[in-house]
This record gives C-alpha cells, structure tokens and sequence, in this order.
C-alpha cells in the first residue's frame, strides 16, 4: 500500500521536476494534533505518531522522529521501504543535513508551502540556493495521489463563558495591542489555532483532542479581522463577534489579505506563520519576528481560570480514583486488556458533569508497553492485563471548566525490588519538585535539576521534559513553560500551570510516569524577594503499594503523605462508602 | 582629608571643562585586584574595598559598590560628604543613569581611559554624545593631585615549572592559535594579567594575593610579543622567553604596537581590553570581540594541576586543621582576637612548604561582623573572641603547587537553636552540592539548584555566588565558571575547579559560610549520556557542634560522614597524636 503511494508521489515529483519532497506533520496553522485531512505525512509513512517528518526521494524515502516514537515507527515503518532515522541519536543526521547531502546541483526540493513555518521554509529554500536550484511550494502532491482524503472540517465554533475564562475577548485583544504598541508594530498576524482560541474567548471542533476552530486572524489600531470558514459559525457566534467589532472574512482569504499589507510593521512569528503566507507578504513591509504576544498571556492563568481548572481537576480525579480502585480490586479477577481499561477510563470520566471529550489519546501501556514513552494500543498491541507487574496509565480530558493531563502507573500485583526502586525515585522526583520553594526569576530550566536529583544520583534519566504548560481547554500541550534542564529557560510566573511527569523507561521491560499538574503561586516575599511555589492540582494517589519509604527521606514521606491527605479530602466527599474506605487506605500516612 | 582631595580634584576638572570625573577600582588590565598604585578610587573616596566606582560632579560626589561591601562603604565614608549608592537595591540608579541624570546638554565626561574596558568607555561616550558632549580619557587626573603616590609596581618575574603547570608555554601558544584560526583571527592582544601568566607559565610579583607581572601580550600566526617592564625580568625569564621565541618590548609600548595593526583581524575581548588601547587600534582592522581563548583554556585544569592542587590543600587542612584544634582548645583560656587568629593562622600556613602567599586577604569575623560578607578585621573594629557564638574564617593561600580558598565557621562555645538549624541548612547545601551527580551540559546555574534548596525551603537566601572558579598560583576568583542560578550559564567541564560557598547572614547578629573546592571529573557513561561528578578537594571538617544531625536526611548524613572520613585520612598523618586524637573526635560519623 505505501509503496503504491510513495510511486504515485514519485510520478508527480518527476512531473514538476522536484527532486526531494517534504511531508512534515503539520497543519496550515503547525499545530501540534492536526485533523484527519492533515494526515498527509501518515499516509505517505503509514506511521500515526503526532510528530515527524517524511523525505522522499526518487530513490529513497525517510522518516524522521523522536525518542517517544522510536519503537512505534520501527514497527509501522516494517517493510514499507522507509527507513527510520532517530532523531537525537547518535550519527543519525538532522532533515536539514539529509536533504544537503542528497540534492544535487540544480535540484529542487518540494512541499506544500502551507504545512511549513517560514522559519523551516526559508532553511529549505537556502539549501536549494546552495546547490542552484529552487523551492516548490506551491503544490499539495500528497493532495494530488490521495483519492479518499477526508474534508477539510468546519465544525461549530461555540462561546466560552467569561466564567470559564475570567477576561473578556476584549481586554485581552486591548492587551495585545498593548504589546504592539511596545514592539512598534501596527499589523500582528496570529497563525495558532490555540492562539485565536484563547484570544477569542471561541472553541470549535476542528481538531481531536484540541477543541479550536481552523482560522486566521489579524489585529491592528483599527480592526480586528478573523479569517474563518462560514459553515463553522453558527448565528449566536457571529452576534457576538459583532459585538466585539471583530470582522469576519473568508478562510481562503487570508493570502490576499495578506497580499495588502504594504508598508505596514507587521509582527508575526516566524516559527509558526508558514512559509506560503510569510513569502505573500509584501516586500514593503517590515516584519517583526516574535512570539505571539497571545502566547505568554495565555501561559498565564487568571484566578478565574486557575478556580476552574481546580474544579476540572476535582471531577478528573473521582474518575481516576474510581478507576484505580477498580482496577486494584479486578485485576486477575476480570478480564481486562489495554483497550478495555482505556474504556472503561473514558465511561468514568463521560460521567462527570461538563465532561466534552479526552484531551490526547490515552496511554495505557502494560509491562513492557510501559516502556514506549508515547504508547497507544491498537487491537494488534493490546495486551491483556495480569495480576502483577505495573500499569502506565497517561491522560487527560477536557471539563467546561477545564483541561487535565494526569499519568499514574498502578502496582497490580508482585513487582521486583527493581521496580519498586525506581517507581520511589520518580515519586520522590514527582514530590520534590511539586514541594520546590524558589525565588522569582528562577527558570523551569533550573528546577527541573530537582527532578532530575533521584535520577541522576542512581545514573538514570528519562529523555523527555519533566513538564509541560497545560492550555485552558485549548491544547494540552502548551508553550511557553516546560521544565527541561537543557534546553528551558522560561521565567516561572505566578498562574502558570505545568506538569511534573518523571519517569523511568526500561525497553522491553517497564515503564513508570508519574505526572500531577501544578499551579504556580505566590509565597511569602521578605528582604531575599518574592519566594514563589507550587500547588498540586492533581488529586490522585500515588500508587503506595510501588513504593519503598526506606529509600525516601522523612521530608519526602511528609511531602508524600501531605499530597495524600489533601487528595482524600478533595476526592472523597465525592465517592461511594466502599470507595471512600479504599481510598482512606490508598492515602494511608507512611 | 577626603574633602580635600575632592576640591583639588574639581579644580582639576574644571580646567578641562569636565562636568562628570569617573574614578573606577582597576588597573590598566581589568584586575580585580590591583597593586597600590591604582588604588585611586581608595584614594579619592576613602573607601578601601575592592570593588565599587566613584562619581565626582562639580557640587557632588558618590561611591557606588554591591552587597558585599555596603556596611563598610557605609563605615567608611561617614562624613566625607560622599554618597554611597548600594547597587541591586530598589531605587538605587546605576552608575550610567546616574551620570546621564546629572549631565546637562554640552557637558563632557572624564576619566582615565586606561582604567575603563572597551565596553564601558563606549557606553560612556554614548551618554556624552546623547548630550552632545564628549569623553576626556586621555587625562589621570587623580595622578594630577595624588603627591604620594606609590610608584607602578615592577616585582621579580619567575617561570613555574611543568611539573606545577602540566604544560608548557608553546603548547599553550599553539592551542590559542588554532582557537585564532577557528574564530579568523590574525592577531590576539591579550590584555588580562592571569591570562597572559598562564600562557607564558611565568608568575610575578606586582599585584597583592595575584602572582602576576603587569604586562600586555600580542600573539600572531608569526610572532609573541610580551610587553613589560624590563626592570621585572630577570636574565633567566629572558632565557626563557627567548627559547620559547617570545619577544620582548617596553610596557609602554603597547599602545604604539598596537597603532600599527592596519587592516588586521584582531580577536580580543572587549569587556577586558581598556577603551584608550582599544580606540588606538587604526580603523582599518577588523574587531573579533570574544572572550580570550585562555580564560577557557585556563579554567579547566590538567591533571598535572589538579594533582597540584590536592597536594596544596592538604598542606593548607593541615594549618586549618591546626588551627581549628587549637581554637576549639584555647578559647576562652588563651587571649583572642580577630586579628591575632588571622596572625596564627598565617603562621601556620607559612610553616608549610611551599608557602608563597595568602590569596587574599583573611576574613576572620567573629560574632556579628560574621554578617558582613566581605568584612576585614582592622585594629579599630578587631573583636575579642570570647567562648561562645560563631567565628567565621574566609582564607587561603598560594602554595608552589596551587592555590586555596577555604571557609570555615567555628562554633565557640553555646549558640542558639536558630544558629544551629542555620548552620545544618549551610551544611547541607555545601554537601549536596558537593555530592551532586549530573549529566554532561549541565550548566552552573542549573546546578546552583542544589545549593540553594535547603535555603529556599526556610524562605532564606545569601546574595552571593554559590561559587567561583580558582585559579591555579593566579587570581583566587576566576571564571567563567560561577554557580548562580540567576546569571551563570557556564557548562561544567571535566578539570574544573570551583567553589562551594553557600551561606546565610543575619546582620547585625552572625554570619555562617561553608566553602570547600571540588574538582569536576568523568563519572560514568551509559546509555543516558555521560555523567559528571565533583571531588571534595579542601580537607577541613565541617564543625560538629554547629550540626543538628536530625534536620538532616540519612543521606545527607552519610555524604557528611564520607567527607569527614577523607578529610581524617588526608590530613591526620601530618598532625601530632593529641591532634590526631582531635580530629578523630572532630570527623566523627553522626
């Protein structure tokens, strides 16, 4: 099948006389998740993880990814002619430097100029200069040989309540131009769905998991314009954008509006805004490359939002304890694979008032599964589970209130000392970072050496960040806030909600994650300055039955039981007697 | 007096219509400290710490100087009439806001052109041109008025030996070279005077505590030119220069070489060339502004200079150890003060072989001067030390095979609960540090974390670097190596050495530092990367009696014990038995 496809692709490179062709994972907007018609890069690759990019040559095709999807690609990728190149390892060669090293002189490399930001287009258009030849991006080949290609959607767009989101779409657009003003700019270009959905105060149904609407938008001293597709915006929508003096125009319109903008100082940001829209721009105009001032803004949480997120939390966490009571109480008992507990977590959480939909696919990965850091189970992969050994459960949904990401991995029977090691490492990683003190100024790149502490002390680590920004039902994904000692460097301010998800991964073995969700608040400011910390809101047990307290020091179990008992009295007001018993036990002081 | 040299100082200002004179701490290389000589800021202001800058108007006059110096600039400048601006504090302008506050429209900007870098003369000249005014740098006019001056310093130049340094100086020339060659560079000036010591491995005698010759070094693909006073060198050094095909030429002849570099690339860094040398480098040559290859170079050690360095702090534990022996002892029996024990101490130090110099001056701070970071006990303010609180000793020494810098604080007799939970925090932040286990790429800032948890976790803080790199028989206080979560982003590498010097102060009351060196080496690699890990090298116990063993983890506990058992091994075969009995006691497990 894919070699029919990667033919098909080839013909029409040969056609247009392009010599190296570029699928990458994005959308028009590079989003993170992208909807069905973006899957062109899985459909040339046959591999279905979120990230990667595919080269196809007339001789050769390739598939780039990350350390997550190591294992997942090498299995999709068997025998379809692909080779697979990890990204980060050793000797294996960046995208950049393939193509390079591939492209003879007067050779030109081709892709749809919409699926790539301009940053990326313009390394590509400098590598074809370098060898004399030229970029082609006008054409969409994947749109060309894919016959049945999903629609583009165009979902409703509906309103979230100033209840959920604390500001109204006006302020925050009166803030944005605020920033403008600062970075001298009269035009600024938002590209990211998460961006106008934040900004808007609207979400839609564009994307899985990321509940965003497919459109553009564009903000100046005298109007505001979002470029959007009709059929997804219902009456009620289209009042209130009257209502807030927003303009609305055709999604397909955005290039020639694009196209006017003569003379003006536009800011955008090169990394995200693509290639095809970057290169309408007139040369007249000045560009101011920076982040989105949207971006920063909606990093920070506003009381209103942190409220609701708690409560999101609060409903995400009686579907979690109630699973985890379930599955210590059946397993070896019931009959229950990946697929069925992942089930059975999504009955849990439906049930929960103001639930709308999961907010990534989850991961429940059994024994070795565990180890596969961005596992999903398919009906190929899925494993039964058995009394014994550990359970890596990472996910999250989205509430009216808000969005969660929690990872547990559950004890469901004997385990070696090993694991019973590691699992108190990455819980003393998880506790110690979420009980950080720190003065303001520090960055998630420094404190995620408090994570990395247990890990490193035994020669361990884990290959991904500690954490992660948290959108507002937006992306669960979110910049600019991730703990990564390496390559972090964003101020902690207060309101910013992050992840804390060590982990330890052994390849065919066992995996183990534990992740909560943490808000950034103020703490008491003397003559040393502000001190800031950490509140957890993420109210499930961590799985005692994993862990040894001998290998913890008294400060770690306090910490530990601290996070225990608030998680009783958040979660068991709400749960049934016989689950309220477990879960006084499962919370028990150690 | 003060005022005196002040009004002379306006007079001399006045004739050269110069409304704002800036009289900074250095010499003509940037040298953090510097021979009497240039002590013209000390002169003109009073205030003998070692760093801080003064500001002389027609009407006023202000010393600005950090954190470490403001309750003696405070002493000091009691009734001078001269303003002391405490830098980093709210509300305090910096220097440069200051000087364009107070300049009016045509009015110039004078100083010694040979005292200020490249970077900050040009910032000055852009205040005075925003005015329309301009710079006068070719005048000194504190030279002018200052009628005792000591002459410029012109001590003996000596060649340490291989056997200290691990590499000879041609090795070294050829490693800056091929650095010139990466960076494009034909020509380098070499202006800071550890630098050029440590690529020529010759030592000196101008400045205090720095055993250095004041000089200027020129290195090209053809030629070495060392500049300096030929009153300084004796005939071996010119044997040695001229096997090595060093020329050699006047001192102040720099300049004038430095006129006829047309058209050359020269690399040098502008943060420590002065600006006169740098505005007399003709037009025509090309600027590579970077930091000096050898300050890189030179910070990581070989490990013919770490096994120098181990060597010189044994001999330095064993006075410390002597001294702390006989301190624990004698206290509150035999007479005491400040000064007397800084007096005792460097006999004991001198008694080692090898013994060349202090690399500092002593702070011996007893009780409530303890808070004074950089306090230096002077006849008016040396304190009797009675049987009880906390006695704080900052030291070191050069020795033949290296240089020391230890802190210790001695605990005399009763102390406070309060000190003792202090004192066990600086403990702990000293030995977790020390014991810290990180991967390859970590940076000092990252690692700062560590130091600062304990401090953080009791909403506490010390407003100084964790630690800085040390120089080998060269400054005390060397970078780029520094452990401070805020400004440092310096990659640990295998044969640095730095400082571990967390503290807590309460002024007015005590002052609790702990300092030891360790050593950056290759731990294992595995399949996560390759892990580092430091090496305690300072052999001194941490006194017992400040210790609360149960405000500590076993682990930490441990890490303390592990320290304490080196230490004993070190140190206890050079002692006599009622000493080694001691210092059994005094390294004991807890």
């Amino acid at each position: 099948m894919i070699d029919g496809r990667l033919t098909a692709l080839r013909r029409e490179m040969k056609k247009r006389k392009i010599a190296v062709y570029v699928v990458p994972s994005s959308d028009f907007h590079n989003s993170e998740y992208v909807g069905d018609y973006f899957k062109a890069r899985e459909y040339i690759t046959g591999f279905t993880g979120s990230a990667g990019t595919a080269v196809i040559t007339m001789t050769d095709a390739g598939l780039w990814t990350d350390a997550r999807y190591f294992i997942q690609a090498a299995r999709q990728l068997r025998n379809t002619g692909i080779k697979l190149y990890r990204m980060g390892e050793e000797r294996v060669p960046e995208v950049n430097d393939y193509i390079e090293r591939n492209l003879k002189e007067e050779e030109n490399i081709g892709f749809d100029g919409r699926l790539v930001s301009a940053v990326k287009g313009e390394e590509l258009a400098e590598i074809a200069r370098k060898k004399h030849g030229a970029v082609r991006m006008e054409d969409d080949l994947i749109g060309r040989i894919w016959k049945e290609r999903p629609p583009l959607s165009a979902n409703n767009t509906w309103i979230l309540d100033t209840k959920y989101t604390g500001m109204g779409a006006w302020q925050k657009i009166d803030q944005v131009r605020r920033r403008m003003t600062e970075e001298g700019a009269n035009v600024h270009l938002i590209s990211s769905l998460t961006d106008i959905a934040w900004l808007l105060n609207l979400r839609g149904n564009d994307i899985a998991y990321v509940p965003v609407t497919l459109s553009y938008f564009s903000v100046s001293r005298e109007n505001c314009i979002w470029f959007a597709q009709e059929q997804a915006i219902p009456q009620t929508v289209l009042a209130y954008l009257h209502m807030n003096d927003i303009e609305i125009r055709p999604y397909d319109s955005f290039r020639d509006y694009v196209k006017t903008l003569k003379g003006k100082r536009i800011l955008l940001n090169k990394k995200v805004v693509s290639y095809r829209i970057f290169k309408s721009i007139p040369d007249s105009a000045e560009i101011i490359d920076r982040p989105d001032p949207t971006e920063i803004l909606k990093a920070v949480k506003n009381p209103v939002e942190v409220n609701n997120s708690k409560i999101a939390h609060r409903k995400d966490g009686v579907a979690m304890c109630r699973l985890m009571y379930w599955l210590k109480t059946n397993v070896g008992k019931t009959p229950m694979t990946e697929l069925s507990v992942s089930n059975y977590l999504s009955e849990l959480r439906e049930e929960q008032d103001g639930f709308l939909e999961q907010s990534f696919e989850t991961i429940c990965a059994y024994a070795d599964h565990g180890a596969i850091v961005h596992y999903s189970a398919t009906p190929e992969t899925d494993a039964e589970i058995e009394p014994e050994g550990l359970l890596l459960i990472d996910s999250g949904a989205h509430y009216r209130e808000g969005t969660t990401d929690v990872t547990r991995t559950f004890v469901l029977g004997p385990i070696t000392e090993e694991m019973r090691a590691n699992f108190t490492r990455v819980c003393r990683a998880n506790i110690n970072l979420a009980n950080a003190s720190f003065l303001k100024g520090v960055t998630t790149g420094t404190l995620d050496m408090i994570a990395r502490e247990p890990m490193w002390e035994a020669k361990l680590d884990y290959k991904h960040s500690t954490g992660h920004g948290v959108g507002h039902l937006l992306s669960v994904h979110e910049g600019p806030n991730r703990f990564h000692w390496k390559t972090a460097d964003c101020e902690l301010k207060v309101g910013m909600i992050t992840t804390d998800e060590p982990g330890l991964y052994f390849e065919k073995k066992y995996g183990i994650r534990l992740e909560n969700e943490l808000v950034c608040c103020a703490d008491q400011a003397n003559e040393y300055g502000q001190f800031l910390r950490f509140e957890n809101i993420t109210y499930v047990p961590i799985d005692l039955d994993g862990i040894d307290p001998e290998q913890m020091s008294a400060v770690e179990r306090r910490r530990l039981n601290d996070y225990h008992k608030m998680v009783y009295q958040e979660i068991s007001p709400y749960l049934e007697e016989e689950e309220q018993e477990w879960l006084a036990k499962a919370t028990r002081e150690i």
